[in-house]
């Protein structure tokens, strides 16, 4: 029905997990620069073999640099971590984001594209205010007309 | 004394640790547009209250991207994931990078720039050939007169 | 009138000078490790006390390296020779893109989030293809809830 | 003979020119986040065809952005601006950087590593402080066994 009791596809428990994750991954930035915490969490898909009902999530915050342009954003680290565990298109339910700040803040356009080659183009983006509240959107609705690696194969 | 058993500071065990976990890492990447496999391993300095002897590492793998500025290397990865748990300078005893070449592959200059964020300048940096033969650098002698935290103060 | 003869608030000049010129710019290109060319042109706003009616056009291509991460894309040689010339937000009529592709080939996420600095949000992006057939999209459609410079406020 | 007149291979007006032009481009940086300008010069070699004595040289700032990492370098935007230009390995005779610090400010990894894809090892990179004075190293000083096009040969 509609009414399925998701919100975007997911569980109470499993939008729960998500935002509780990204805020407490915020505080692990490391942003000496910016002074803008950022905290980012990305939901597995449930595997077919696991047994446990309990949400598997991968965390990041961001890292910045003196150079400034050489550090990177919440997103990409989580990001980078799934991918390094064998995570890939097609593994992942959904994306957390939280700041510091009242407005809704959503990933720069690096991080955009980045996100853009392991996820599904419906796949929810949820941003999370300081409070808590979110807005969410679609992979695809951030980055329209995407180019991913159909645009550009990868070598054989 | 001078034969004090060490190799750059290294125990034979934590090398040894330090080379199977870079080149296992390697498996890990995510490279189709280059094909260039990259692994990278961080070793902790033990921690006092640690009661095993056993090293802790931290890897990581270089996970590609469409837009090619867009990717990151193993390296940036490794310590991307270190930091978020909590490691900053001070913590790190030995970094690894493992590639599929004959030759001894060094960090590009983007990652040296961000390990420098976290390593001491006399840090050594593992640099293993595929067949597990390995060249030895500091960080400082990877980036000379490198430009850190220190020349461009944190905002208070 | 609604037939005033602009396109999408280009003359028919202008079009033509943005689309020869990312055409142009697009064999300037240094990409020996995708051989993906791609060029862009920018088109400035007329000077009020300009005496021609020549548009201004500032073009780029992407310049690749070895550590692929470290490389850059058409869009940001474009506007960072743009912004060193002293133009800023406001200064900017439309953005042209050249492949080599059947396709329209839109600016990667990345280089959305830098022209997103200096771009109003109903700025233009025409996508050429090979053919020189375009498609449009404003600076807003290509970064919706972008993340600019009003929500990390610029240091006093 | 050894006092040829020559400071690392250039004459007092090409060495005057590559300073005041850093220097110079140095004000046309846009870094409201960081507040930290950087010029960048790149002398080009004498065109065997130019019947002009003047040095040629190509300039550049850095390019910031409201996320830290998209944006540019000074190094970078100048040497963007000279591959378009058309102009590759061979073509350059020394490199400029300019800040605000009374410190020698060397470019960062990522420039490093952007500019190894052009620069001949040996070519000098003049660092010059507030007050003109400067320190000089090559770029393999710069960057030692640096990973450049001939470890990840280009595609065929
Ligand atoms: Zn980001
Ligand atoms: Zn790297
Ligand atoms: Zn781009
Ligand atoms: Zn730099």
């Amino acid at each position: 029905t509609e009414n399925d009791g998701l919100i975007h596809g997911l569980s109470a428990v499993e939008l729960q997990s998500l935002c509780v994750s990204c805020i407490e991954a915020r505080a692990t930035a490391y942003c000496p620069y910016s002074l803008f915490r950022v905290g980012a969490s990305l939901l597995l898909k449930p595997s077919p073999t696991s047994f446990t009902s309990n949400p598997t999530i991968i965390t990041g915050a961001n890292v910045e640099n003196a150079s400034y342009p050489v550090g990177t954003c919440a997103e990409r680290v989580a990001m980078g971590t799934a991918v390094i565990a064998g995570h890939r298109l097609g593994a992942f339910k959904a994306v957390g984001v939280a700041t510091d700040l009242d407005d809704f803040c959503s990933p720069c356009g690096m991080c955009r594209q980045f996100l853009r080659e392991f996820l599904e183009l419906d796949t929810p983006v949820f941003m999370f205010n300081k409070g808590g509240m979110f807005k969410v959107r679609t992979m695809g609705e951030l980055l329209p007309l995407s180019f991913g690696p159909d645009v550009l194969p990868p070598r054989e």
